[in-house]
């Protein structure tokens, strides 16, 4: 069977999501639908259970340079990024490992140290979990909150007229991971910060409760798998367009990308491991948008709009670049990640 | 570092799981402490929400024999059988998949259909999940349901004078697996099922629900790492011992055991991988108990009583047989896992 049958490998990720989709039996009514950011099951009256994994791999997802610690901190950060995107306040936290047996104490110490870190930071706390044996770093997290039916912000609902907005700037990540993966050189004042970037990302928990909570969005996701596949995710799932006409760009990948000749604009489209929130928001809010992550010190950049037809284009004076649906996808990126992922 | 701290493949799971209570910061007033077979996290009220992962790992939980397809539902059956144990309806599921990039379209859909098939059988929804490429088959699974606070089953409410009693008779799957990775022989009759026993387990749902819901049980735990183990489990959490007057053995083991001059007992008290329930019940309620599961086709039975004193014994007549502490435990089993795991 195996000699014709494709493999995996070839058929993505994508591909697997959708056999198992077809294939298990639906809960009847399901207050998010399958291929969201997080599920959900109803509770009592209104009242829904929210539940999120995301799974950490040694091997795809701690990149050299990585300690084991930010590597744990980082299957949490994975995880709390898509309550972010979802406005859904993360309470508490399972866990489930596969060790390699010939981890040594401290470095059991230091995974405990990191799941505990993330834990600490967005305030959840770890609850139960597994241990086990497994040949690569295993950390599959899981979280649990609690909504209101409804309160969820979906990645179905931007409309046309609709204006898209970003957390922060882009590309960072890309950079660090060329930086660490490909031993690019860069001088130390952007060397550190684009680094950082890789291994201690942050998500946007409090920006996102905070839009979630002005029930400013119509729209949410995360940028872990770039910006570009972000945007593809909901024009998808929204069944609309976006015309963008502003990529933030972050300083560093902008110096970065001139001494290496790269372009900063693909850095920032087609990246990924950058947890910022790629969100639609009702025109008529905007400001309110923007002065709420103000007054938290934060900041919410407009960098386009949802139109009616479903095409993805950047803007710039005048001249109109296509924005493919590119970004990280496991079982098709095969080799050195960083290549597929930001080239 | 790495030179002289010892491995994890010599500290062993229980060093690993107290390492990662230490560490972490816990949730006040945890409704069910760390270490018992289930989490859970206050809902509203006297509701709980009630968690549990359990991590099935292709090298270490699939044995020879079984199919992708057995597999999966398996992923499904340790977990349910952790809710069986305390009594709790799962609802709903979350999976988390590692898969080799060289699996096929047909391998994924088989997994697909193990997941659906156990999910079925114990009435849960997959409702979410994520998908990873990974060097090994890693299948991450979830349950969550709810239930009042006060009427989880814990592992520590066994007080002197309860009655211990089991849903099944012993020793099968140590038997199949002796038979699947040790290549020993059986007679058909016995044979099938003995190996029936490892690759098509059945978690004891149904009997746990109905005990719990009568409010018989003061102790309750699965028999996954071996009966030995779960009577060491209960005594360590309630802080009594045991007597063990009657150890049921199914009579396709004592068959298998005369065969190869092996000793029934042991298969039956050091195995794993079987998912009865071990419980303590309020003597007044026995009669109650038996009747119940009889009424629905099941079987309960009476093998001994909690003592005050912390020793675990088997009492034959009038002959005493310490039960050891044995039983599987990751990363220090090592190699051949029946021979470590029955012997």
């Amino acid at each position: 069977m195996a000699g014709i049958m494709r493999k995996i490998g070839e058929l993505g990720e994508r591909w697997v999501i959708s056999t198992f989709i077809e294939t298990l039996d639906l809960m009847p009514d399901m207050p998010i639908p399958f291929g969201d950011d997080v599920a959900a099951i109803p509770a009592n009256g209104e009242n829904l259970v929210v539940l999120k994994t995301d799974m950490l791999v040694g091997k795809t997802d701690v990149p050299p340079g990585m300690s084991l610690r930010q590597a744990a901190r980082k299957a949490v950060v994975m995880n709390v990024s898509d309550f972010a995107a979802k406005g859904i306040k993360p309470i508490a936290a399972l866990v489930s490992l596969g060790l390699p047996a010939d981890l040594t104490e401290e470095d059991v110490k230091e995974i405990a140290f990191g799941l505990n870190d993330g834990a600490r930071e967005y305030e959840v706390y770890i609850v139960g979990g597994d241990t086990n044996e497994a040949e690569d770093l295993i950390i599959c997290f899981m979280l649990v909150g609690y909504c209101k039916r409804g309160r969820i912000v979906k990645r179905s609902g931007a409309r046309p007229g609709d204006i898209v907005a970003v957390t922060g700037p882009f590309g960072k990540t890309s950079a660090g991971l060329k930086i660490l993966l490909e031993g690019l050189s860069a001088p130390e004042h952007i060397k550190r910060p684009l680094i950082e970037a890789v291994l201690m990302p942050r998500a946007r928990l409090k920006e996102g409760l905070l839009l979630a909570g002005l029930g400013a969005l119509t729209a949410s996701i995360d940028s872990s798998d770039g910006l570009a596949w972000s945007l593809h995710e909901l024009s998808e799932a929204s069944g609309v367009g976006f015309i963008i006409n502003n990529i933030p760009i972050a300083p560093e990948v902008e110096e970065f990308a001139t001494e290496h000749s790269l372009d900063p604009l693909d850095l920032s489209l087609y990246g990924g491991e950058e947890y910022e929130l790629v969100v639609t928001i009702k025109p008529e809010m905007v400001d309110d948008a923007k002065r709420a992550l103000e007054n938290i010190g934060e900041h919410l950049t407009e960098i386009g709009r949802a139109i009616g037809e479903k095409r993805i284009e950047a803007v710039f004076d005048g001249k109109r670049i296509p924005i493919e649906r590119r970004g990280w996808e496991h079982f098709k990126n095969r080799g050195n990640r960083a290549n597929i992922n930001i080239s």
